[in-house]
């Protein structure tokens, strides 16, 4: 079985346990007779996906209780298979979810690490840095790479803790490894998304026929 | 007098106590004959200011104790004045220092709040919003501006009152009045770099003549 996660920068996959992941340039030359099941929430390639007719569209099937308005469906993929806890998808944004007794209470976003990065170094020269990613968040930093990296790692750290209370916090995502680091009892799992993609499979068993 | 503090995207005047702004290209075609004392952390702008006869850079004059390399400054002016607080500069990067008995004890910086609209909107048209003001931080978003506006603000908010823990809070800057309202009894100076660099002049009364 084929899945297919697309984003704004790339397509992850999984097939059967096998992981790969390609650029949307890689991905729009990727050829493959066999059924793929997808989700997208990229907007240039909503038109792309439906003229091929061997991608099926998992994003009608999910059935997710929420009040938010227009959550994509990478989030609600994310979620899915969680009954209680803080999901944090860390890539191009961070996204964090919170669910209790299977319903989602809403959610926030912030920019992914590399784009807080990338709006850095457009801010001025002077902090065009890499980040320090052993920086210390019990002190007060005292050089602007680790006055950089503690705006971004501090900041995301306290809204997790902050929106986390006692929950278990499941993190995915390129960063998620990264950021779970920061929790005691933090479990990452790479491939939530797919859990999620799987479990609608598995409650519409025609899709594979 | 005249007192100038160059910023990246600005350059801000203060008259006496007439206070006037004028953007980057504004402020090179600014003819003045009188003498400006002036700050700039404007790396472009360093060459051309070295030029000008009739400005004159305090920057050499601040004796500031700190151990943080390469501070810049104006967080050395807007901490002068301070003996003891959290200082908040929120222009295109918020920069947030803590003094204690007139010491820099370190500090940390984020992306300005008109800066993080960018990025997520450079990250996918889906996340191109403008923020919500008035959203809860209270209470966990339901939309994806909300979303974003509350990944953004209370971001902030949880990183200032983390450092300040019980000192008293200074905000300057285009986003300091807002984000002063987030705190009770914030102090909000739209003044603060220009104070300290009244401090240096008082310090340094030849300067004037």
């Amino acid at each position: 079985m084929l899945l297919c996660d697309i984003g704004n920068s790339n397509a992850n996959f999984l097939d059967d346990n096998k992981y790969f992941t390609l650029n949307i340039d890689q991905f729009l030359e990727f050829k493959n007779e066999q059924k793929i099941f997808y989700i997208n929430v990229n907007e240039h390639l909503k038109e792309h996906l439906k003229n091929q007719k061997n991608f099926i569209n998992l994003e009608p099937y999910f059935l997710f209780d929420t009040i938010y308005q227009g959550l994509g469906i990478d989030r609600i993929a994310a979620c899915y298979t969680i009954e209680d806890g803080v999901v944090v998808d860390a890539g191009s944004a961070i996204t964090i979810d919170i669910i209790s007794n299977s319903i989602h209470l809403g959610g926030f976003i912030l920019p992914g690490i590399a784009n807080y990065k990338k709006i850095y170094s457009h801010i001025s020269p002077r902090l065009k840095s890499e980040f320090n990613t052993q920086v210390s968040l019990d002190a007060f930093p005292q050089k602007t790479m680790d006055a950089l990296s503690y705006g971004v790692f501090k900041g995301i750290y306290l809204l997790i803790k902050d929106a986390a209370q006692n929950k278990k916090l499941y993190f995915t995502g390129g960063d998620g490894q990264f950021l779970a680091n920061y929790f005691d009892h933090a479990i990452y799992d790479k491939l939530l998304i797919f859990r999620g993609m799987k479990k609608i499979i598995k409650e519409n068993p025609n899709l594979l026929y």
